[in-house]
């Protein structure tokens, strides 16, 4: 039986109830994070501490706990759950009224949820054969550098992209791709490392940033600017990376292999380190 | 004590509880709908019926009741709260799935959650004085057509609007009003009364389309183009409509009067003609 965190108590995940008068109900008015768990311990943990801290002071929610005090609980949960692999999921919302306005009063206080997924992902055969990814519209708000759970337009892209027989989609805008559903996209071609700038139109990656760092100390170039499809359909090697997926190769994009349609060295090669970092920082 | 209805059961509204795996609330994957009571019946109601149809299909949630039994759900909330004039909100998801994936598994049951706001709106204040509205830059996704539950944006809009000392947002997007927060936009100048065609990129209103007609049917000229915020600004008069709101003037754009600072006579005769028409077509 699987335990969870809701306001303070830990109890069996099935158990778990929010009022529907909660605001991330009504409104989608909350915020998110995903950390992997990996060896039982949290992988880059500041990084998402950091990133809830920056969403939720975006929207205007006071989390309800200290960063160090989410930390303590996102611990004792993968204690309880004997964890070793697999993830955390937080949402802070900024919780239930009485009644439905747009307008939240002040004195609202904030839904603080957490749960674990265990689901190993270390080894999973798609890392030794790939992924495929699908284009599809971006269709989402202008301000996807909060990660809020307004998810609706990634849920549509995500199964479009499984209806294609793909395991992600690739977000595109104006021709270019912003970003995938969940995850940050790269491609590789002669000119380097390509990956999008961060800003309102993406999300700052944790697992992108901690890797683009590590590509560029182990000498490899990174260049931070958006590519088109055309650009990405002719690359030698794509990847994504997420907390969830770490760092995994895109083998083929609408249908068309990419190099010779199996993992890229430099996308095994990223994977290998963000690993060796992961395990070597986790916490 | 409010009764309201969740997935069968009528119960207080302050014991309703869902599962924090709702898709609801991790990905704002639902949809939802206001209907306005008068004298005790519900206004429009086919109308919104029709759209919560028209949503839900949109991305895939196969309602749990058939738009009859919904409104008989409606109109029992109507009898057991003795509501003579407010709203009744309904909200449909695509249900609690065991763990959290953006693809939904198709077992899943829809979460259907109704209840009412005791709010008498007809003879507000603002009926007399006006309101005013806040222009903000419109973050929303490109799928506003579909009434979903991701309203963040329009939350923050709305927030900053009463921040500015306004009542609503008008969504502004390449320099042109898409509409309200939570309301259809128009403005009166001497090309007619102008309001934005439906499209992907609004909502189309129930309220405004009953308005339309009848405005139409009384000679009114109904011009369905985009409008920017400089004309509006110059326009004679200014108005939104809603489910809660039904025909309110507007009086001041960015802290700049429209005509005179008052409600002007257009919009006060349509407001007349549409209460009539609720009135007279009540269920």
């Amino acid at each position: 039986m699987s335990i969870a965190y809701l306001n303070g108590v830990f109890l069996p995940l099935e158990d778990a109830r929010v009022s529907p008068l909660d605001r991330g109900f009504l409104f989608a008015d909350g915020i998110y994070e995903v950390a992997a768990v990996i060896d039982g311990r949290l992988v880059d943990n500041a990084s998402h501490l950091a990133r809830l801290e920056r969403s939720t002071a975006a929207i205007g929610i006071t989390l309800p706990l200290s960063p160090d005090d989410i930390q303590a609980v996102q611990k004792e949960l993968v204690v309880r759950n004997a964890l070793s692999e697999g993830l955390v999921y937080l949402q802070v919302t900024r919780g239930a009224d009485v009644s439905r306005d747009f307008i939240a009063p002040a004195s609202l206080s904030p839904t603080l949820f957490l749960f674990v997924q265990d689901r190993p992902f270390l080894d999973l055969p798609a890392v030794r054969t790939g992924i495929a990814v699908a284009t599809m519209p971006d269709l989402r708000w202008k301000r996807r550098d909060i990660k809020s759970v307004g998810l609706l337009a990634q849920a549509m892209a995500k199964q479009a992209a499984r209806d294609a027989g793909a395991q992600e989609a690739w977000m595109v805008e104006d021709g270019f791709v912003t970003e995938g559903a969940s995850s940050t996209a790269f491609i590789v071609i002669d000119e380097g490392i390509i990956t999008r700038p961060y800003s309102e139109a993406v999300l700052a990656g944790c697992t992108a940033s901690a890797l683009t760092a590590l590509a560029e100390e182990s000498g490899l170039r990174i260049v931070r600017r958006p590519f088109t499809v055309a650009e990405a359909l002719d690359a030698k090697e794509a990847f994504i990376t997420s907390a969830s997926t770490l760092c995994q190769s895109v083998v083929r994009i609408d249908g068309r292999n990419i190099g010779d349609g199996t993992p890229g060295p430099i996308a095994t090669r990223l994977r290998t380190l963000y690993i060796d970092f992961a395990r070597s920082t986790a916490v």
